[in-house]
């Protein structure tokens, strides 16, 4: 039963009046108490009392619930702070992944309320994505019991650049055959919902900034170690998508400009000595068979010398490229995301030595409150399409509309 | 005669009243018609009617003169456009240099008023520039007839990062003695004005949006090529700081972690390779004594086949440097500074053909509206001294307060 004075609300982003500031706000950070809601929007207290007054009048905001099944980091707050009344409506979040689509659904309370995934063939098409994910979509609604007509919106985070305005996708290293997919055109009369699309290094970061790592930083830039380097620039809350879609790719920063032939044609890059993949490349080699991150991470913690130089070797150049960032921005707070991330120490040692070495503005050298800080990722697996969930919370990159 | 509304308005940055955000237009960019001010602010034309009215009756705002003293791109436009009364107030810009001081004064309509400045000895001290920039004031008043009262805030630019709110100078690889100096201690007591800092190529960028290759657009990279390389970024109007005041060092990223040692302490870095430094040197070895930059372009110009190769060499490696930004951050346009665009397409042509080659979006396989533009900057010499003014103009950087 969602109330058409929230939906109003929540579509056309009332960013002036008072009313319009508390709902946005409520719907980028799940659940938020009266002085946390004047905190962060400036209105003085009194304004947000008789704006929370008047909105729980209309049931668009609720009492959060004490526990929720929400990832909040807000979860298990004392009964005081606010949401937007789950009744309201919910949000799709759609991971792309090179073998496999995921669905996540969460209301406007920021509670997850489904999760389906299915396995793909590789380079499956845009056309078939858009099918799966329809069917994903219902089963969700069915097993949640939310109706269809309650989504406002789907999130689609891509593996590869996309334009901010047209949903375009730019290159498409990880999936080639999806360069130049319009993501509107082809998901838009399957799923029949306001589109909204990124990068999914930027929805890893949004995950990040609502639910994870980076919970109250308003800017910061997220790195994420995978089989590739990708990464994410947020400035004032919002991710810097760049012109055509392209910013945060600090993997194809060229490292040595004589060096291998990358995926995306240029030579030497990041991710091609300081991502996991060179170290499974090795590894393999050594095993006589393929193994998986996971895999590898596990050999290292059981003692394996060879596969903890690896992941050594991999986060000392990967730490080398980060400080390339690092002195690019002095940001205030660096999240590192992706599968490598679980091998904790055994990266992060030997990548924030490095990160400190070849950085302008070393950590060493600074007090306590101007050191970046570097911290792990809340979420791995799942952070992309969790992320692609607050795209719309966000109204983060909605595809044919100017972005907010 | 500078009214105390106007200074209130100047001072207080009431961003939220129509009257507040048409002042705050003004100041930021000088002469704008009516039309321009309900584009730029989202007001609507009827709103920016009355306020500009009002504004007219209370003389904050004057009709622009049709060519007014300032550098402004806008001079010379028809008499429909209005600036903030020049008699309201003005302001100082002071760049620090390694071997001078230079101050220029402009009012709040963006005119020039008094430009002077003075040789100093190498590593001279904060307090020397202190004193010495206090004469200059001093004699640029005498010399344009502006009271003393009537100037609202000196903006200082300094040759090395400088923390945003405390106004410390955080390293100083170009004039080392002044690491760790506190901006706001050594000149406020002297100045007896409120003062903004910020970091020399921060500056520059600001007169490059403000009066110069950037005006209207709200997002961009700056790139100096000089002795050194330098940068800043700019989003959504502002410059981002980062947290110790570093952002924008792109010359010290690192190229060569094996390389040359480089004045800030790391090995390799860009600036080592990409800027006319090591050129000069070489040059130097050519003709048996020094040169500068200019002779070098001169004889570049002239047809020195080594001077030519040595411009191209710097000019290669400096668009590799570049490109690793481009593909951070996929910016819509590169303003490139310093000195060594005055050698034109002898820089131009290599750097861009360097950036394309090395950089992820490739210009040549994007439509023109997705291509990240480059062009050469506006100013050369007096880029952060213009900006230093737009520190105070912008009210960006303000030491002791939180930034704008």
């Amino acid at each position: 039963m969602p109330s058409d004075d929230l939906r109003t609300f929540l579509e056309e982003d009332r960013k002036g009046d008072p009313s319009g500031r508390v709902v946005r706000l409520l719907r980028e950070r799940g659940s938020l108490s009266a002085a946390e809601i004047a905190r962060a929007s400036g209105l003085a207290k009194s304004t947000v009392s008789s704006v929370l007054a008047e909105l729980r009048r209309s049931e668009i905001v609720v009492d959060a619930v004490a526990k929720t099944t929400s990832r909040s980091s807000r979860a298990g707050r004392p009964g005081t702070a606010v949401t937007l009344n789950p009744r309201a409506g919910a949000c799709v979040g759609v991971a792309i992944g090179p073998t496999d689509i995921r669905v996540i659904a969460a209301d406007v309370s920021h509670a997850i309320i489904a999760d389906q995934s299915v396995e793909m063939p590789l380079d499956y098409s845009p056309q078939t994505a858009a099918k799966v994910t329809r069917r994903l979509i219902e089963e969700a609604c069915a097993k949640s019991g939310v109706s269809r007509a309650a989504l406002i919106g789907a999130g689609i985070a891509v593996p590869g650049p996309v334009h901010p305005e047209t949903g375009r996708v730019q290159r498409a290293s990880m999936v080639p055959t999806w360069a130049g997919t319009d993501i509107r055109r082809v998901f838009a009369p399957e799923l029949d919902l306001p589109i909204f699309a990124d990068n999914e290094s930027n929805c890893s970061a949004i995950a990040e900034m609502l639910w994870g790592a980076a919970v109250g930083c308003d800017n910061f830039i997220f790195f994420k170690v995978d089989l590739g380097i990708g990464g994410a620039i947020v400035v004032d809350r919002r991710v810097i998508t760049g012109l055509a879609g392209g910013a945060g790719e600090f993997g194809h920063m060229t490292l040595d400009p004589a060096g291998e032939l990358c995926i995306c044609g240029n030579r030497g890059c990041l991710e091609l000595y300081g991502s996991l993949r060179p170290a499974l490349r090795l590894a393999a080699a050594r095993f006589g068979a393929s193994i998986t991150i996971e895999e590898l991470i596990e050999r290292a913690n059981a003692g394996d010398v060879g596969c903890r130089r690896l992941i050594e070797d991999a986060a000392d150049v990967a730490g080398r490229g980060l400080a390339m960032v690092g002195t690019a921005f002095n940001p205030p707070l660096i999240v590192v995301g992706g599968r490598a991330t679980a091998a904790g120490d055994l990266l992060f040692e030997p990548l924030l030595r490095s990160f400190d070495r070849h950085t302008l503005i070393k950590r060493s050298e600074m007090p306590e409150h101007l050191r970046t800080r570097i911290v792990a990722g809340t979420f791995t697996a799942d952070d992309s399409c969790l992320g692609a969930v607050g795209l719309v919370l966000k109204h983060h990159g909605r595809v044919g509309e100017a972005r907010v």
